[in-house]
């Protein structure tokens, strides 16, 4: 699930990072989480990625050390973060810390809207030092995401 | 700056409730909330609209009772709601009791990334009952809830 | 849906104010407000209040400031109001304001048990300076109000 | 003060409980409570009951644990419970949970205004799960809650 | 280890309340509360009485309802209280309400010094509306009440 | 319900305490507490106690102050409580310090899970001085809590 | 009361904007407010400023709304604001945001010393923002306010 | 220490899992956590199981991420989970959400009574979705999880 | 810097406090404090009220009981307090204490807009027994301040 | 006001410390604080103490520091400590410290109930640490504390 | 970056323990961490221990389970920890109890003064069980912790 | 104990600020502060500063405002503060003022690991505009204090 971060043209590289159950997606709960499998959605972000002259690589895991890691691992191949922390949202400092270390610009994607659940899932750590959030679309909350990030990168492009 | 809500198909028709102060927007604090005036934001909005075949129709009020019955009156004339409540969106229960009481599937959406602004800025009194939530992408976070609101349509006539 | 306040003898007038989304009684969300709607409990009240020789008036906004208005004007007019404040029961200090620059005696009324809906409906900024309160009994709650407050101006009235 | 519950028609029966203190009423804090006896006040409602086709039984205790079993006692004999449950109000999870066991609808009851008084009476443990609750009147807060009742049960049996 | 409370002269009577568990002193846990029992403390407390010209009956219950029912019943035969309401000093609102309802003056005793135990035992609901308190000198702490409770009464008498 | 605590041998005797309410079981809400009534559960606990040399006896109260005399009695008839407090594990410190006072193991018991019902059952005033807690097993709560007590007693009286 | 802002010259005039129930003032409850008008404040604030040479313009209002438009009006037209917004300093962020946005400096005043008043009084939601702020000193606060608005003006127009 | 998760019969599989440090178990601490290695309590786990009919695997690790692994691997291997999450008990929303998201049934276990020991131990973040917990007991408290365990799978085979 | 109390009529005398720090006003962190020196300040003073047939004394020191000294030495000797309690306002209940017992009327002044500082300078222990409050206004504010207080003195006079 | 501490047998000494604004006793707001002056009570204490073989020695300041001053220095002179810090009782740590680092007894004495007055006289930062407290009986409050204090001192001589 | 723990003599061996994100020490956000990395960190520590006859290891993970291990691992190979949690100081648990298992004395070091940072950087869960805290200053923080270890350790055997 | 502020060159003078109950260090309390007395641990310090070319002085006192005052006559004469505030460092806003006002860079120091006592020993009111703290190593963290302030002050001189 996971592909390689090294893109020829790291300027032009969208790094899409998930956390800890993302990997379950389309198999269980689909009553909040919908139908389609992380595989899925991908394939999707990467045709329109492509399509809009941009690379797009992924990274899943449970793991709070290796999300880190993989933000860490982001910092000199990629050129934008788009990040569903899952459950780590909600309690990693660490992951934000590697964030504002690596200083990439992010968007924080949720599938449901994480206001209409838990308490405890109402407090992001990640948002204030965030882009921007988009949540409660189910697959699509990543497709706008990307449609922002490609917008932000275009037009930094721009006013160089 | 406000629409009369009449489209002749009112399944096609979204209405954008916009709050207090949004009035200003281009003139003053063009730091936070950029150069574009509303009148423009929704012009834009409206082109994005009619190009997938639905109608926009905008209301902009700096009173709560006036955003009160502005939602009151698209009950009958309008399929989905946009709404940046501004200030309101953090003390408005009568807003909030609107929005359910017409019960139309609605989008939150903010120009600036809340989060990253003052603690009473943090809480949402709407998020909870919305579809979801797009914050942090200046005027194009109202595109995005656009292309949302298009897709939640869409995709409810095909399940018919 | 508002009658105006001018009863010939203002010691027997009793005024009733409604606030935001109450003009949409008997049209939606009938599980938790019943199907009556505003005009038809006014319409009423106005007999049972007549029936005991008292003149019920009647006045409903969703905007804040208009029923802060619509309670000065009471002022000199009426001896007695009762009021379900709605969404505004919850923050409107001005109402409060305005109720003790009367200083006229109120009862608070809910159609339902706000105890047994959401935490933020549960704290009134009214209650400790009104009568009483009646909450949870539908349409009949105005009706039980409406006894109270006969009730409270005929032993004044003994009590001269 | 404290009559058996033993009507011949269960359904036609109103249990009325009163917590601490209130076998006082009448003879201290007259300011608080006013000048009438419980003997009188349920006397009064015994009256009003009759003149309805019920019948109106009542207890009253100081000991948490005899109004529980009261509560208890009611279920096979009464349709109906009014309660004042005094301080228990604030701190009785054993009543709330009694008054959910036995599942009859019930109203609370207050002689005043108890969001006028301390901080420590605001908060009900019974009010989420009770019909509707009167305060702030007087003897004639049981009053309105018997015709309260009254009305409850007599929709009941039309709804049969 | 309950007296009677009967005097002859009640303004010179003083009724003495224990609460839950205070019938266990001087059986267990002397380190906390001392190796003398409550009927040896009652004892001495009535030869300091009588020889001031006082008389002291004495109270003990587990139940909150029965120390309510002994505090009313104090009412028209003692001219004051000392009262050590164990647990229910923390929790009971009844107990509070039976002293404002009976009036009598009182002082609030304990054992140990409440302030050096559990955060719980910290909030004392009688304090506000008691004379004053004494805590932490053991079975001392009820003489010193006494003293203060005699001198109450004699510079009431002397101000006749 | 209540049987004599009086065994011969009180280092083999076990004492089960039930609270408000408890009596009911079996009758009513059997979504929650199941439909084995209460002298069902003690009769099955005495089998399993007597097959284990052990022998078991009960008390159900709906009063707090009765609780705290049942445990007193308990102190030199029994070698360990087993306590279902109900609504009073929630609120009562004087069981609290009952139990503290006659120092006797004690195992805290619950038929539901408590942390999956309202947030005020979610703080036991018993447990921190609890050998350890049971809860979510419906009345094979007890049973396991009865295994934990025997095996607790076993391993005392092979370690003299 | 209220007068139209357009002074032929801006950076002379001072806008003076009164919240809700303000107008009642010298009606009612006289021991808080006093019993000068509104209308004699503003006319005696017009009187010392034009004796300095400035020109004073005023707006009342029971709507939350119609006060950020009036705020909203005042940004080109005057050089500074005062400000009572009565109960809306509690509550209202849209007005916190007005001033913001209009970006003029602005002192919060009081009549009564709010700080003396209900707990919900205390905070204000515009003073982290002002000037600064002058409470307690009945119409007296307004002369002191004019005093600081016009030596404000003033050595602003020194420093150019 | 991890022995494979792969039954004939995931019907009558239970999979345990034990969080961080408790692979120190029997080494340090022993007045808290006795001195029983974790591989000790694993096989007399697996003798109570295999007697049972049951077959029992098992799992620690200091890593969250792997716990969570674990957890979903279990999904279509084990019919049952017991749970000590050590101490991200806690603090993990990723293992609450791996519980949801493979919604086998489990039960919580702890060694001691963690409401006798720090505050941030009194939480847990897994109780409300778990069947039950057990506490307190030491290397018992897991045999009395497996006897619940063994129960609930038998009732839910009687149930076919 | 600090002048004796010894006017010849008290009662034309107004003595001003300042605490810890404001010694050192004029030297540092002057774009908090503006550039004026305590004593330029108290001279300017000075001025203004020997202008209006009054007397002004000051003092100031660092330590709370010489606050608390200088305070009750006021009490005979002056008819009006100014005090700029610096850090003392937001921690000293002795300064409070000593404000009650003489029962001056006071008025309390910050040099800078204390609630646009740290949280902890937001609460003021003095403020709800001052007469009035004045802050953000530097130097001047102590100019309004005593407007304020010849304003309340002159008017008591003249009521007399 | 203050005595020297040196008394011949530091084993028979007492030393009273009293905190800011008690030397105002006897002044000011006699119906909190009575009419006897600090001076008056420190004599009648002295008198009793004489009677009973001991020596009480007393200290009064409004500061902070000389109060640790005066504790530290009561060090190797006296006994036991009665204190009655008035303001400081709620601030001050340093007092606390001091109390600490002398290790001698001591007992918290309040003229007035402070449990009835502001919230922020409800805490008491020295009370943990005390032997005990006593409070609400007015300059007889001393009076029970000086009895309790010689037999304190008493019985550790008999236990010698 | 990390060594292995294996040096001939545990009793002067101290291992320091790095957490997340420090492996990117001198290469991003100098202006809060410095330009030093954690290499040179170590290479210079382990300089300073070897001057001093002591043997250093290091370990960094950006994984919470792993710094669980390694704290582990180090129990019969190190006599003392040094430690850096980074964001795991506020927030594991686990990493606590794995101290605290180990029962080795260790010091809590960090770059910054975290108290000047945000508000979830005040709180450490590893600090009272420290032997001490350094904070502020840079890499030099390490050093002086450092010397700390080598005089606890060295005041260690000069005890023995 | 306290030496005067005079060095010939402030720029390598230090400065030592030690608060109340410090001069009691070496005589009680030694299981928590040592047995080192504090003219111990200033000769120490010199003689530290003397062998690295500084000059150290040296102040203590009970009293806050004295405190205050030391550090304002510091700004003039030292380059560098080493403050242990002792039971100031909780609750002094005067001392974090004078702190400011100064400007001098300064460390905070505690004998003891304060995170390990009393909860309201964990905030510190000065840390978050001190360089650093070093808390836990009894006097030899004033040491390591001394230390950081030297090479502070080098690198200063170095980078000029």
């Amino acid at each position: 699930m996971n592909s390689p971060i090294s893109p020829s043209d790291s300027t032009r590289s969208i790094h899409l990072v998930n956390g800890p159950n993302l990997n379950l997606l389309g198999e269980r709960e689909a009553h909040i989480y919908g139908s389609t499998s992380l595989d899925e959605i991908v394939a999707e972000l990467q045709r329109e990625a492509d399509a809009r002259g941009f690379h797009l690589t992924a990274f899943q895991s449970n793991s709070e050390g290796e999300i880190v890691n993989s933000i860490q691992q982001a910092q000199h191949r990629s050129a934008f973060l788009l990040i569903n922390a899952g459950a780590y949202t909600h309690t990693s400092i660490a992951i934000r810390d590697a964030l504002l270390a690596v200083s990439l610009p992010f968007i924080e994607v949720h599938l449901s809207n994480v206001y209409a659940r838990e308490n405890f899932r109402h407090k992001s750590i990640l948002a204030d030092v965030a882009i921007g959030q988009i949540s409660g679309f189910g697959p699509y909350s990543y497709t706008l995401a990307l449609y922002a990030a490609v917008r932000h990168l275009e037009s930094s492009e721009e006013s160089l």
